[in-house]
């Protein structure tokens, strides 16, 4: 049996991986071990470990980290304290290798720990393109990793490029769409009026999704969202509206999310913090449009075919299917954007994400790699 | 001024910049602030930061970090540490830049509170190839970077294809390099019988000069030791032997040179911890052979035509001139190699890592520079 | 010179030792630096750091720990991570003695690094009794700590009982107090209906002040601002109430006050984060009663014969004038409480807490002191 | 069951804990956790983890805390590191109390954790006066505490003093003694020639021990080791001299022995790092005499009724029966305080830190106490 360490850095990411969980543990060559660290661990975003538990998975190991958000400077701090307790967990645990999915701090941490006490590093979602800091942490994750699952071509192409060596490179299609596709139709929407606040949204009616996060890197958070809520408040049409998470310009979004509320007798948005994976799953395939600068509008939107307007950098360069509308963030451009794209309605679906048997696949590679701990770079 | 920060994390280091750091104390451009990191804080190492304030270098931050060495786990731990240590001097200096050389843990932890701050992070040295864990580091801070500075013409094409930027990412030689050629001549090596134990070198007769530090990943670092040891020993020529740098490995290594000390009456080395870096550089002037795994075999010595016996892995891949005979760590095959380069003497000076004026070339280039602090990957 | 250095962790504390710093900067015997931490640094407390340099103190050191309140665990976290900072301070520093006050968990933090690093402890308001915490945690730095400057005399004993030296043990009279008395009165209280919200108070009119803080060990701290909020809601009096400090139980108190403010349509409460300390001081010398758990009851407002209602077990065992009615967290027991009190008007001022020329007395004090590093245990 | 989680910061407290732990384990009323820190975890000192759970103890979580000595600075900063992971391992086990012993900064980071996250801290040793460091830490702790199990009547007493609750406050002797009269002779002392280096020790004839640790307050601890090494050297007198333990000052004093060792070509010393606590008890009863500044002088060989030279502040005021002689660091006192205690050879027994059962009495104790997590000073 061999020791492999699956680091959950969130709730979503835990639902979103759950196949591939499940095969693991029923593995007999594997001995799955599960580390939860960051917002996993966050008792507002609900106790994923006793989920995990409920479902059978129990060697377990949690890693309190101080997780704040909202400033450059404590994303960088987070990710140093993430690195001393990943050691530890790591040197308790003791694995042969450590599966690490996407950009987030606590997964750099992750692999700097890992790569440090040369156990093999397995990245999920390497060799995109994007704008924020993302962008820059991804690449240094895929530096630090030997085998890397890839969810498009694009991005395999990339990962080759990049030096990485071509037997332990692979294209695998998305975990997030093999998930999306498993996850059934619930009989109603009625849970969106169940949680946040403001208006009851009418599930019969057309209803947009808004999901906007900060982008780190020096672009105007405040003036950005205040934008978006310009726009989305002057169009006619009910809107079901995320928080931002927890990165860097955070705080000013969240405030400017606050003072529009206080400052508006009334309008025509319902602001949720989150959703269970599986109810966003739900509500996705009823929206009208996705609008903002959500990986999911590139992702899974694409294979839904559902009319997604991307505004700013956020998504810069990310592999796109035709259902996807850039725009900048004037009000009017949104505005005009939002209105042709739900005008247009569904696009055919796109596989440019897809694959069958995603997690299957991933189990099987692993199965067979031993992958040379001492990294080369392919030139 | 654009206020910038050099990252300074070892007394060798400094040493080998001190050129670019004068240019930057006295560009009108320029505001520089020195943090010192890492081995350049360890009293046994001399007092850094003594001499940088004698020389007028007076902006100086002192970050302590629980520095040890030995073993895997050290070394990531204190990436975590040295990272909230960063984001604090950083976060108290708030530079527009921060420059950084090379590919140590401190360098990792330097570059990523940079990246995460919004702060252009200036990377040197970067897109060598090379075995150990610096390998995978190095590569990791080139995506977390904004600026390059390599070393050589590989290195720069290597950037290239890793996704850089061409707009800023030059060659423009080493800066080590730039520092050998500037070293005066001393007039005797007598101070290598000042320092350390064993033989007093007989500094008119041939002798060899060996380097062999730990490797990280996955090498049997004492069987190696071992064997150097053995075929250094067996060959009737004296020895400088330098003890092994402190990254994981060096625990078993320097045990083994203590035990090979104590089990024979007489050899022929003389073991030295290290020596200022101007000593250095005339010792290597004058050695009739340099043996192990250290780059200088494969940078300095490249330039000073100097024979070279480079053992096992740890330079994989890196650019090397013709001076470089590579060898495994068979004893025969390192005695063999020795005798053979020794015999050969002097190779004719090679340019591949040499440039006119790199120090003016780096700070004319980072005057004009302003590059965007969203990085993009260049396909 | 010698240097002493003062460590700041809030606003509101360095508001309260201006005339000492004042003092020790204009003295010729001291090289005041100055060490801000914890949430003196936090944005939305204001910028501390420029109304120092405002205020002419320019030897400054910030450090930037995560800080996060809302649970325990993150009180013994942000513990262990301000020692790794104040280490690092203080060896930049090199000061000869550091100045503490209080019983915050940044204060224990500065309190250990300094007493490991042999540098003479100065702590200022040790001794006194409470609840909470607090309780163990001020004993504990009085034990780290070489000069005791206690508020009260019986403090003082305290300190003596538990084998502090008698001839560095002092009661100098608090700060707080001769702080208050220096601030002068402004002309009006329209200041308190500019920030927070809630009724607009009419000043003209009677009204309380309350401040319940969470007690971190295990009292229910829900329960208890719900029984608070009960009465306070129930008497037909105008009430101004601060927002409970940012210890473990601050977040589920905060949550019950925004159910309250939502759940409400009229309520005769206005909620207020926190006045500038001279604000506040003018507010408290015109209301009516005090409520709720803060040591302000005890100490500023013994000196004013104020009126206090201190509920439960926070205060519970320090020096209490005879302004103070204590009662449990029963609803009609604090209705009562505020009701007798209020009719009973001022009390005569007592002087307990109050000494002339406390920053005077301890500057001088300063000034001869030698203690030996090497504590002793005085039996 | 109760939950009560078990701290261990060294091999020898292991050794010497056995019979309380064994007790803990198989007591119903308890569910016995252990968490290993500190030097318990380098492998330079054994594999402790190893060893307990060959005994049959299988609840054990290590805390990898980079442990560096030699200097101030790292004694603080490894305080703030073990705050840090003691809060996770805490976290993760939700131990309702922690057992604590002694006065090393691991303990005070262990109770500053635990106090903070409201869990029972069960503080065994405290009371003691003593030099250096610990005389603070080990007081802070106390106040830090909620159970106290003092080793003798005159600790018991000052903690009382302290204000410490006098229903939790007991004096049930010391568990070394306990452990050091159980240990079993030994058939022969050969042991002591296989570990170490310098002379081969006659066990048929007189010996003298000596142990001489750091003071971190201020003593000049090179020159007082210089002294008794000239004092030791200059007699007639075998002697097995123990390396000092890694607090501040261990660097000069290790150097200075190393240097004694390589300028004297013969002398009367064995030099030893440690010894399994079996044989070291064994060791103890056959020496003519313990010489230096070691707590065991006091302690144990109060008991053995065995002569001691106790040199310099480090045990000043501790409680000592009359087998123990001060001296200071002059040669020639100590000269002729170690002749005259071998001259005078063994003394009666003394009980002051011995009582029968201490294990079982803390046990009993234990299983009944349920103190208040609000602390309460007793005046």
């Amino acid at each position: 049996m061999r020791k492999i360490c699956f680091v959950v850095t969130s709730r979503a990411q835990y639902a979103r991986n759950k196949l591939l969980l499940r095969l693991l543990k029923n593995d007999p060559d594997f001995d799955l071990k599960i580390v939860l660290s960051g917002s996993a661990l966050l008792s507002k975003y609900g106790e994923v470990a006793e989920d995990l538990r409920k479902e059978g998975f129990d060697s377990i190991d949690e890693l309190y980290v101080n997780l704040e958000g909202g400033n450059n400077i404590s994303m960088a701090r987070t990710t140093g304290l993430s690195i001393l307790e990943f050691t530890n967990a790591f040197q308790r645990i003791k694995p042969e290798m450590v599966i690490v999915i996407g950009d987030r701090f606590e997964v750099l941490a992750a692999a700097t720990a890992a790569a440090y006490m040369n156990i093999i590093v397995i990245h999920i979602e390497g060799g995109d393109a994007s704008g924020t800091i993302d962008e820059s942490v991804r690449h240094a994750i895929t530096k630090l990793s030997h085998i890397h699952f890839a969810t498009n071509e694009m991005s395999k192409n990339r990962l080759l490029r990049m030096g990485e060596n071509p037997e332990y490179t692979h294209n695998v299609g998305s975990l997030d769409i093999e998930f999306l596709d498993y996850v059934q139709d619930l009989p109603d929407l009625s849970f969106v009026n169940e949680v946040g606040v403001g208006i009851k949204i009418d599930i019969n009616q057309p209803f947009i999704v808004v999901m906007q996060h900060p982008v780190t890197t020096g672009e105007d958070n405040l003036i950005n969202i205040q934008a978006t809520l310009k726009a989305v408040h002057g169009l006619c049409v009910q809107a079901v509206w995320f928080w931002p998470n927890a990165d860097a310009g955070e705080f000013v979004m969240s405030r400017a999310l606050r003072i529009f509320r206080e400052s508006h007798k009334s309008y025509n948005i319902r602001f949720i913090t989150n959703l269970p994976t599986e109810e966003f799953i739900n509500l996705l395939r009823k929206t009208s449009c996705l609008v903002g600068n959500s990986s999911a509008g590139i992702k899974e939107c694409s294979f839904l075919g559902l009319p997604v307007v991307n505004i700013g950098s956020r998504q810069h360069n990310r592999l796109a299917a035709n259902n996807v509308v850039n725009t900048n963030y004037d009000v009017e451009n949104i505005k005009e954007a939002i209105l042709s794209q739900m005008k247009h309605g569904r696009y055919p679906p796109s596989h440019i994400y897809a694959q069958a048997d995603t997690s299957k696949k991933i189990v099987e590679i692993l199965k067979k790699a031993r992958p040379p701990i001492q990294k080369i770079f392919f030139d």
